[in-house]
């Protein structure tokens, strides 16, 4: 396979969480019923007014190509939305909307980091992003996170000229952990690009939440609708970047993604319009099924990652079984049915642990608990 | 601008069919009434079949992340779709679904082309692939069609070791030209890698039209919903691979894109349930305006690009105005308020060509042509 390959593909790993979804689902249609704690996927509805809002716009006959950066009043809504929730002023120039955060991301690496340069990623941290250095040709530079302390300050040792970037996700995907504000004050001061994927905002339940660009104006923010506001399938996500980045990030748009689609960011304004009473209500049901969860393992007598304030993982340490997390998160799926994701998806660092995502009822939760229960408790036989 | 960025992004052009039509949208909301015949848009609704399908499966729920590939019930349609109307037999394991056909045309560009490696590029062709070349680090190989009549068999000189691929698009943006049989058969046989963009594909108004896959059955095939099914702005396209590239082209889709939006991917199954219809209908109204507009074109006494006998383009002589293509659009848009591309969007061959998209009502058409007769008047006065 590989000879037929170019390099930039040679090293691309599939997304095991979107693999282990993939296989559950095919375990489903087999006529078993999975629980499903493996994708970062609320189990909220989207907002009744959302989707009203799509039906109206499509029926309204809103389904042309927009201007490739998003149509002007959803840059006008998420500039406000950044005004009132954060007090940083934003230019809708600045903003660029797309199908989802992730296309966006590949855009975001790709301005800034040349093939060969080095670009620093936290380990662990979301699966995807080592794969977005692997195809620029990049070279990966390991920032170990500590389990029970934020070491962020340690980061500074790794910077030399051939860094280009950094990457941040506050709250964390798998960990959970939320960045203090003298944290991301200290990062925003690192001599290197950064790009902040803030797409777990709006999930935060202790201690405050705030934007890369209340420290710096010219940080590369991701963000966008899958997470707080339930639109995952909905696809609709939005990048600011840095004033001068603007003509080329239109341009690289334009070629390689068109526009997002038009009904849906008519649907993303209702959305923001909306925004308080739901973030407001994920909040409060994503912040009791922590609290249950964090109980029922500390019960169990399992430990954790770090401090989970924010998102809706886990990461749950299972180092007592002495096996690969990929083997652990398929014992779980084939033998009871339950799918998370390995920890190893997240990098090394993340070896012995499986993450769990809570986007799901507390009776699934139980039921997982239970299960866990049982895998302790035949471990301990 | 350029010191700040990576060596691929140096060279990302505008694509300026977008850049006009945002300039023309800028324009109309000071009050003005354009003409639009800038972008490949249908100006035909949706089938309302597919509208609301996409309505109900929006308000069943369907709004989740789905398989990254897509679902299986709209792969399935698709490969039903090219064996019912060609007569090829592709699993729908082989096809993926995303969010139109161009983060797929990336992707596609990228398994093909290692860096440094040449691609052949068609002169005139669609305006976005050297662009998919530049951010690839390839070198483009201009291959330079001519006017009046098909010179394919020229191709086999550019033929050697470094050439990685070729991408064909028939009915051709921007000429409307259809390759026939025999010109596919014998690109087909080539020893390169063929992309074959078959996007226009159920708008051919003379004679046959194939698929590539008939001919080789390792070819990428490109194709979607925005043309043929006036879906432009529901964003909705796929790819069929070789067998021996899906793993990494699912791989690629999964971290790159997740998925493209669920409900939009219901609303294909029923575009392609309705396709004979829906295909019969756009090819009624488009071929009765194209046989207007190439009448209207030669009455006036203006030239164009050889044989538009497919898509819905026309590339326009305009070379007597001895002026840029850039001009004569900017000087159409600013004096007429007639929004047209500049052949020069579609490579060095198609300077002093204009670009007329006919997917606008005849009424428009005879306001653009009685512009196009004032225009030839003034300049011969």
């Amino acid at each position: 396979m590989h000879k037929y390959l170019p390099r930039r593909c040679r090293n691309i790993k599939p997304f095991i969480a979107m693999e282990v979804l993939e296989r559950a689902q095919f375990i489903e249609r087999q006529g078993k019923k999975v629980l499903y704690m493996c994708v970062g996927e609320p189990d909220i509805p989207p907002h009744p007014a959302v989707t009203e809002s799509l039906v109206q716009a499509l029926r309204e006959g809103k389904s042309s190509y927009t201007h490739s950066l998003g149509i002007i009043e959803l840059r006008e809504a998420i500039s406000e939305y950044y005004l009132e929730r954060y007090k940083v002023s934003i230019s809708p120039e600045q903003i660029v909307v797309s199908s989802g955060t992730s296309p966006l991301m590949l855009l975001m690496f790709s301005l800034i980091l040349e093939k060969g340069k080095k670009f620093i990623l936290p380990n662990p941290s979301y699966a995807c992003y080592p794969n977005y250095v692997n195809f620029l040709e990049g070279k990966i530079v390991d920032f170990k996170l500590k389990d029970k302390e934020q070491n962020y300050s340690e980061i500074e040792k790794l910077l030399d000229k051939g860094v280009s970037g950094l990457i941040i996700n506050s709250p964390s995907n798998p960990t959970g952990e939320v960045l203090s504000k003298k944290e991301l004050g200290y990062l925003a001061n690192l001599p290197i690009n950064i790009i902040s994927d803030e797409i777990y905002h709006g999930l935060t339940y202790e201690g405050d939440e705030e934007t890369i660009l209340r420290y710096r104006d010219d940080a590369f923010v991701i963000n966008g609708f899958s997470k707080a506001f339930s639109m995952t399938g909905f696809r609709l996500g939005y990048a600011i970047v840095p004033k001068r980045f603007v003509r080329v990030v239109r341009s690289l748009h334009q070629n390689f993604i068109i526009c997002a689609p038009t009904f849906v960011q008519w649907a993303g304004i209702t959305a923001l319009k909306h925004y308080k009473e739901i973030i407001d209500e994920a909040k409060k049901i994503f912040d009791s099924r922590r609290r249950f969860l964090l109980d029922g393992l500390k019960k169990i007598g399992l430990g954790y990652w770090g401090n989970p304030k924010g998102a809706f993982y886990v990461l749950v340490d299972m180092k007592f079984l002495g096996k690969s997390s990929i083997d652990i998160s398929l014992m779980l799926l084939e033998r009871y049915n339950l799918a998370v994701t390995p920890g190893i998806d997240f990098g090394t660092n993340a070896e012995g642990y499986i993450r769990l995502s809570y986007a799901t009822s507390l009776e699934n939760l139980e039921k997982a608990l239970d299960i866990f229960q049982r895998v302790k408790k035949s471990n301990n036989e």
